[in-house]
């Protein structure tokens, strides 16, 4: 039994969750019979609750990350002996990205070379405190609702643009490598201009497939220029935009321009007077903005579009990957 | 001395227009020394009063019909002997895609192999006159002011974007091959198809550049999102889109389509109050929509956007290109 979000959902034998608990489970029945395990349970049943406090379907990898928590989960439940390597691939067959979120910091997701893919793995490039002053701003737009799913656009992109294949060939390879120098020796400048250079291009193959697949919205388009403004204006990179399958922003910056670029924000695409008045509208679970917090004012001489056209923002450092926080 | 709609502008020496003025300049002087003129006034100052009808800087090849104008009339003027040829190459001085304007119909624009770019020239496909059915619905967005000009745009985008190489080398060769053939065939599928396809895919390559150049806006999406619709309701391909440097859209559709593809884009971007009592708001000039037109009502199940979201819209058969139209 599956509680996603306080709802129950019935989950088919085809299901990929329903996959993933099979194969755990004759795991654990493999180490039942071993005499690894001593209380043999394998064949009973799991209920799962769930619930997700991030934004879903909204191309911010929610569903990447849920899935890569409940496959960790059922292994400790399990009590397998699966290292993150092998739960990253288990967490693969969920959803593509999945893989990824297994591993806290920086993790590249490796192409592979294998037909069956069994050698596409995501492997850690530095942990979540390598670059502890790297933080991201999550811009959600209002009105996030995806009309293309991740997995199903991608689909669509392999099979119909032309251009993608140019993409994977020349660009991805190269673009991979500096990624990992610039995260590395912690160079804010590369690691800001790759990211919205193949954000960028990853929306170009989106709209070159066809029928055409569109993520990004005005509002997105609005917080690009901005970006691209205020780093023109600061004479240096201090702001990097990228956006997943969706129209909302995750833009990076160093800690100490995050207070100026939440006002650059409020300055461009406002609040309506109801957020004006919600203590929730930004958000920073981990503290990245110390008070006293002097806010300073900065403006990029763009004109405000309409307030509210933002839904919330998160204030979020380089995160871990899934954690225990309390066993009952 | 230049009159542009009503409007003196001061011509520097180095304009695009100066110096097409100064080439033709010198070779009515050729023949007026060679004695093929009798009247000698090649040293004669000119004015210039042009007025131009069509939505301009807003991405619809304005410039390059005008220049392509000012170019063809100058050349009567001077009563040189130049073919149309001869004067494609002139005015693609002015603006790359004058080159085609010169010709009426279906135009190609060669790229060319040399370094110079002197075989870089434009080749009439098919007169004006071999696709009586195909009509083109222009809708004007509203707010249509460019960002990036599209001469400026495409230097950034060859400079920058890596997907413009693959673009150029293993897609457009092909697609010229392919279009010119559904034109001559016309074979509406197919040319609809590349249409959209190469639409998009030029859209893509500038979103690859850096900074990304973006002219579609929310309302472009929604008229992409209408046509593919409308054509999966319909079973077949009825309508297809192309956006050139800016968010306006060109449909082109087989006449019997026009009248229902109007009510589909009605129930849709519908108008505002105003427009409502506007007649020229759908302006036809060359009487596409043969009165009495049976209005038939189409709907794709999409939902209608806020009113007043497009400007106008304009319905044109394939035309010729310049004439002169009377001589004072």
């Amino acid at each position: 039994l599956l509680i996603l979000n306080g709802e129950p959902v019935v989950l088919g034998k085809e299901s990929k969750l329903a996959k993933c608990i099979a194969l755990m489970r004759s795991e654990r029945k493999r180490l039942e019979k071993e005499g690894k395990r001593k209380e043999k349970w394998a064949d009973s049943r799991v209920r799962i609750e769930t619930e997700n406090n991030f934004p879903t379907a909204a191309g911010l990898a929610s569903s990447a990350s849920g899935f890569a928590c409940l496959v960790y989960t059922l292994a400790k439940l399990y009590e397998l002996e699966w290292d993150t390597t092998q739960l990253s691939v288990m967490a693969r067959q969920g959803s593509g990205s999945a893989c990824r979120s297994l591993f806290g910091g920086f993790v590249k997701w490796e192409m592979g070379k294998l037909e069956d893919g069994s050698d596409s793995v995501a492997v850690q490039v530095a942990p979540s405190t390598h670059w502890p002053s790297l933080v991201a701003v999550i811009l959600v737009v209002n009105d996030a609702k995806k009309d293309v799913g991740s997995t199903e656009g991608m689909q669509l992109t392999v099979a119909s643009s032309t251009l993608f294949k140019a993409r994977i060939a020349s660009v991805v390879p190269e673009r991979m490598e500096q990624m990992e120098q610039a995260i590395l020796s912690k160079d804010f400048e590369t690691f800001g201009t790759l990211t919205m250079q193949d954000s960028n291009q990853f929306h170009a193959v989106c709209l070159d497939s066809y029928p055409p697949i569109v993520y990004m919205t005005d509002v997105s388009r609005c917080i690009v220029k901005t970006v691209h403004e205020w780093n023109a204006k600061s004479g240096r990179l201090r702001a990097a935009y990228t956006f997943d399958a969706g129209p909302n922003a995750v833009v990076y910056l160093e800690r100490e321009s995050v207070a100026e670029w939440l006002s650059v924000v409020e300055s461009v695409l406002p609040r309506s007077r109801e957020q004006s008045e919600d203590v929730n509208y930004v958000s920073d679970p981990c503290g990245v903005l110390q008070a006293p917090c002097v806010e300073e004012v900065a403006s990029v001489g763009l004109a405000s579009a309409s307030p509210g056209l933002l839904k919330r923002i998160l204030v979020v450092p380089i995160g871990d990957g899934p954690r225990v926080v309390s066993e009952e």
